[in-house]
């Protein structure tokens, strides 16, 4: 029989009433002949709460400790999902990460797979009952318990997809799957049938924010096919597949009109043009756990140069800190200037491949609007912009329309 | 240095300022020159919160989904605790069940602990770091996580202490000691300095709702001493020990009156006296899971008897179809009574050996307060009554005054 994991979000087992009403799709998908294993993220907001508990006792509690708190939201959840599953007299069986065979580093709150060994999901799914896998956490190399960081069950899902052979991931989410735009921000958006791994990845990194971005480097990894849909109103969804089913002359060049609006954009001015400059400044960064994403480097003049980069909100203050603390000293640089008002906004198709006139499209139709580009970048399938933080959505919107898109 | 296991209980935990109490005073025994290591139940009303989330999904959960979910509430608690011990400059680690070493029998909800290799505690505390472990749980000899049952976080600390070779057990908790009677029944009624293992175990058995009686067998055989005390006030509560301190001749010949009013009385009419009867009867009832306390033969007339007995009054139903759905049949009795309007009343203490007027002056004090005494109990240091349910209490008071307790 063919087998599918099936990962259900904390929003799809919020309460005992969401629980049974999981328990009943997997109990019709086993009816139509499937063999199913389970990954089930903490309860609703539950990992919300822990993390508060948490905060009213310490400021910076250990990550061991914090990993041994959070876990426990998915085993909760595991075990009455399992007992909804039993009630509708589908035999089940929960696993831990450390049970499931989930071997992790040691870098607590946000522990990366080393290996997976579910010889125990293995046995279940053999017995013909239904293994049901706490997700986003697993056991480190020194026994402690790890968790995989926020997110982490579509990761769980989709390496045990991997690990047991699975046919397919099914990410259960409370939308109902990948959309040509954010439909709250574009209305005429629509839901794709299917997209391939490259383009999921250059969405999620984009601020598509489902499936996680984690969850699709794997499966794209892997080649582990996905399907993101809703536990809400059980619809087909979105395939993230290896090559998507439309012939090339029907599948529109671009596929998706991204944004994210949570970067802040750092520019290190008169720095000299000199070898090693951009290592220096990029180092030091990477050292603090900076995450940097657009880079830009202006021509030089005279010998000197402006360098421009983004990087989440949340670490803005940190960068300054690098930077200010001896970095533009080191570099002979004269200032830096921040910026919190950019917004992010990115067309992602492969079939701009074969398109050249794609940028020049994206580039007009934000000029035609008056939009202001402050930074471009640019892989083979995605062109992004940086603009002005509250022009962010219009801009999504004229190239949803300029492109196509609406449905 | 000396080490001391120390167990909190789940009001000791409640919330995170009950927390930041229970880690000072862990820094200030250390502080002292104790080792501490910790054992820690779910914070307040968390175990009956999981029980109440299940009985939403099933009546009948099976145990080891059971114990997934209930072990979920310790581990939250080790992992806060630790949290609250280093923000107050405390090294700690918290440990699951399974981590410390806890292997148990696979009866799930009520798992009885095989053996225990607590390395990983032991390196801690050879470590200077104090170890708090998950209380009640362990791991099956099938790899499953198992739960020691309501009030098993006693027994952890216990064995810990037994298995470190601990010089004492504190088993910290809501009340401040060991008590001569329930002081909400008997106001006079005194905190006891210290009270044998003997006579610790009988008040257990007939109504002292702690320590659990689990806890104090284990601490029994393996002769380790507890201090039954209070997590609120602090001060120095209940010694269990081998020999308590006081000459023979200070000692009360009672130490305590004890009351229980949740068992009911069944009276099987009119069995033929004849060997292997109350084997039958018996047996029947311990396949069935049903506890049997008291029980009482009447003198055989014409070949017939009355056997009496008391089951928890929850156990009450079980028995019942137990008994009419054969096994009645089978003894060839006639029928059966039941009373759930019961009450047992005994008083314990080690000193009765040696003076044997204690059940006279039981029954007298009943007598000239005019209530009537329906089956009678004793061991060599306890006599127990079965009493109206609605003169128990007056009975406890009776008997306190008459052995001299009232403080």
């Amino acid at each position: 029989m063919p087998l599918v994991v099936q990962k259900f979000g904390g929003t799809s087992v919020a309460d005992p009433e969401r629980m049974r009403t999981v328990a009943d799709h997997v109990a019709r998908c086993r009816r139509r002949g499937d063999d199913v294993a389970l990954v089930v993220s903490a309860m609703g907001k539950e990992t919300d709460e822990l993390l508060h508990m948490a905060a009213r006792i310490s400021d910076n509690p250990s990550g061991r400790e914090m990993d041994m708190l959070i876990t426990a939201g998915e085993r909760k959840a595991v075990a009455l999902v399992c007992m909804a599953l039993e009630e509708m007299g589908v035999p089940a069986r929960s696993f831990t990460g450390s049970q499931a065979g989930f071997k992790t580093d040691t870098n607590h709150r946000n522990a990366k797979i080393l290996e997976i060994t579910p010889f125990r999901v293995s046995e279940t799914l053999e017995a013909g009952v239904v293994p049901v896998v706490a997700g986003s956490q697993g056991v480190s190399t020194e026994n402690d318990v790890t968790f995989l960081g926020r997110g982490g069950s579509d990761t769980t899902a989709v390496a045990l997809a991997h690990a047991l052979g699975a046919e397919l991931c099914e990410l259960y989410t409370d939308v109902s799957g990948v959309f040509t735009a954010d439909p709250r921000v574009v209305p005429s958006a629509t839901k794709m049938a299917s997209i391939s791994f490259d383009e999921m990845l250059e969405m999620t990194a984009t601020g598509c924010p489902k499936p996680v971005m984690r969850s699709v480097e794997v499966a794209h990894n892997h080649r582990v096919p996905l399907h993101v849909r809703s536990a809400f109103t059980w619809e087909p969804g979105t395939l993230v597949i290896e090559e998507p089913e439309e012939s090339e002359m029907e599948r529109p060049i671009i596929r998706a009109v991204t944004h994210d609006q949570s970067e802040s954009k750092i520019t290190v001015t008169d720095v000299p043009d000199k070898p090693g400059v951009s290592a220096t400044l990029f180092r030091s960064l990477a050292d603090r756990g900076v995450n940097v994403d657009m880079i830009v480097q202006n021509v030089s003049e005279q010998g000197q140069t402006d360098i421009s980069f983004t990087v989440p909100t949340e670490h803005l203050a940190a960068a300054v800190e690098v930077l200010e603390g001896g970095v533009l000293t080191s570099l002979g640089a004269s200032d830096i200037r921040t910026d919190e008002t950019i917004g992010k906004v990115s067309v992602v198709g492969a079939g701009m491949k074969s398109n050249p006139g794609v940028a020049a499209t994206m580039f007009e139709t934000l000029a035609s609007n008056g939009i202001n580009i402050e930074m471009i970048s640019t892989s083979a399938i995605r062109i992004s912009c940086v603009v002005e933080s509250e022009r962010t959505e219009e801009a999504v919107q004229h190239l949803h329309t300029a492109f196509g898109l609406d449905g």
